[in-house]
């Protein structure tokens, strides 16, 4: 998985546009606010779920700049002064506290449509063009009102309480849940398989609900539990916030062990995959036993 | 050119996400940003561009609907407070006014990944696959880091002074001239004509380019001679903010004569096309002597 971790660093290194070249202010910017941290789990799914079907490295590649691109984006937006406010990230300032806010909004912009063309250069690796139509189109999905954007837009809502826990489910399947859902997609559709009746996409499906929600189960569990140096961000802004979590809702035992129990779902949903989707078990691990 | 307008609006008011669907607060401030307002020259020219080829309509609706998305996105952004800070638009509150900064923001996060949608649902329309990548694409880079948010990242910087003229039409084709060359392609796309040596396309190409510059210079010149009534926008800002333009550079006559030399260039540059590039010539008056 660290071979995998290196392959996506140096994939998402030549997909950002070259340092210094024009506009050298913004595309300096764009690389500060990608490369150098994070966990990757979205790329380490889309690998893993690809390979779990034969397919190319290559092609896999694109879709996993494409997820992770989409991700960074969103992590540059949610920490400006008028979303969430956060001067660390990955241990490191935040884009708009280094290049300050206007510059660090059109970093967010341009990463945007950079992940659009990242999915698509999967053409010219192999995947047919009805497929790479098929994961755009995911993508889209995945990233927008119905998916990450509008969880957001649920989240900023629910600042200072009053979401049950069935609305928090909806938020967090939208916020986190799509893009880590569409990470899975894309990683099947580099295979040429897309939605459809065959088992292992359903088998992929219920994979991907499962580690979607322990994913953030898992990380309100941190937020009470880590410190900023380990999460490499502000801990207990949740808390701070008022914001509702699984942990405020349930508990913090009880949280754990729904984590737990998600991640007997995720190995579970993988059996009709047989031995290659190994990896994929191992980040449901990774997922509901990462302490950061 | 009536119809051409109506016929977006409703092509607009049906991709965008319904009024009251889930999260409905997101979803009207995305119809609010987009819909009864604009003067559409993007889909104008994706129709009148396509229409010169033989392209279908409803392949152009959507394609129509991708660059005024875009559009429409950068617009809502461009208004933050930490961009232009600008109230009025369209004769409107501009969304962050209406709906606070954190949600206009992820209103644009939300427009730019259905402009995608858009585009891509060309695919159901009759565009072959591969040219539906092609304009995808298309898209990806006229609105990410060479186009118009590098674009908006260089206007930026040139905040208080020190771009040349040179400088100043680098900036431009990014910032506008880009998505008004997209719109020609993406017409050109749905006609399946995409990047080459074929005569229309290059005649295409020159097209975009004279308009393109066109749009800006008259930009300027109407922020020297408008008022907030007929513009819709707050006027003058530009001198106020010490921006240059090309009015500034030029002089507000030698500016005018660009203008119309530039009203002929994109003329000659349809005649390979013939009488079916009508269209566009009567689109490339429009931009030129337009009052707002």
């Amino acid at each position: 998985m660290a071979g995998c971790g290196a392959r996506t660093e140096r994939a998402l290194a030549a997909v950002l546009p070259p340092v210094g070249s024009h506009p050298a202010q913004l595309h300096e910017a764009m690389r500060y606010a990608v490369l150098g941290g994070g966990k990757r789990v979205r790329p380490l799914l889309v690998h893993a779920a690809g390979e779990s079907l034969g397919a190319s490295a290559a092609a896999l590649d694109c879709a996993a700049c494409a997820v992770e691109l989409i991700h960074s984006y969103s992590l540059v937006h949610d920490d400006l002064p008028c979303m969430d406010d956060d001067v660390l990230r990955r241990g490191r300032p935040t884009t708009h506290v280094v290049y300050g806010e206007a510059l660090a909004m059109l970093v967010g912009d341009a990463l945007q449509p950079l992940a659009f063309e990242a999915v698509l250069a999967a053409a010219a690796h192999g995947v047919a063009p009805a497929a790479v139509l098929a994961m755009a189109a995911e993508l889209a999905q995945a990233a927008g009102s119905r998916g990450m954007a509008g969880g957001q837009a649920i989240d900023l809502q629910a600042v200072g309480g009053g979401l049950g826990l069935e609305a928090l489910e909806d938020m967090h399947r939208r916020k986190t849940g799509a893009m880590l859902r569409a990470s899975v997609r894309l990683g099947a559709g580099c295979a040429g398989l897309v939605a459809g009746t065959d088992p292992r996409w359903q088998a992929l499906e219920r994979y991907a609900d499962a580690i979607g929600l322990a994913f953030q189960v898992v990380d309100d569990i941190l937020d009470v539990e880590g410190d900023a140096a380990s999460l490499g961000k502000t801990a207990g802004k949740d808390a701070a916030n008022n914001k509702p979590t699984y942990v405020s809702l349930m508990g913090l035992e009880p949280a754990r062990q729904f984590a737990a129990r998600l991640r007997e779902q995720a190995w579970a949903a993988l059996l009709p995959l047989g031995p290659a989707a190994c990896r994929l078990g191992e980040l449901a691990d990774l997922i509901v036993l990462r302490k950061s």
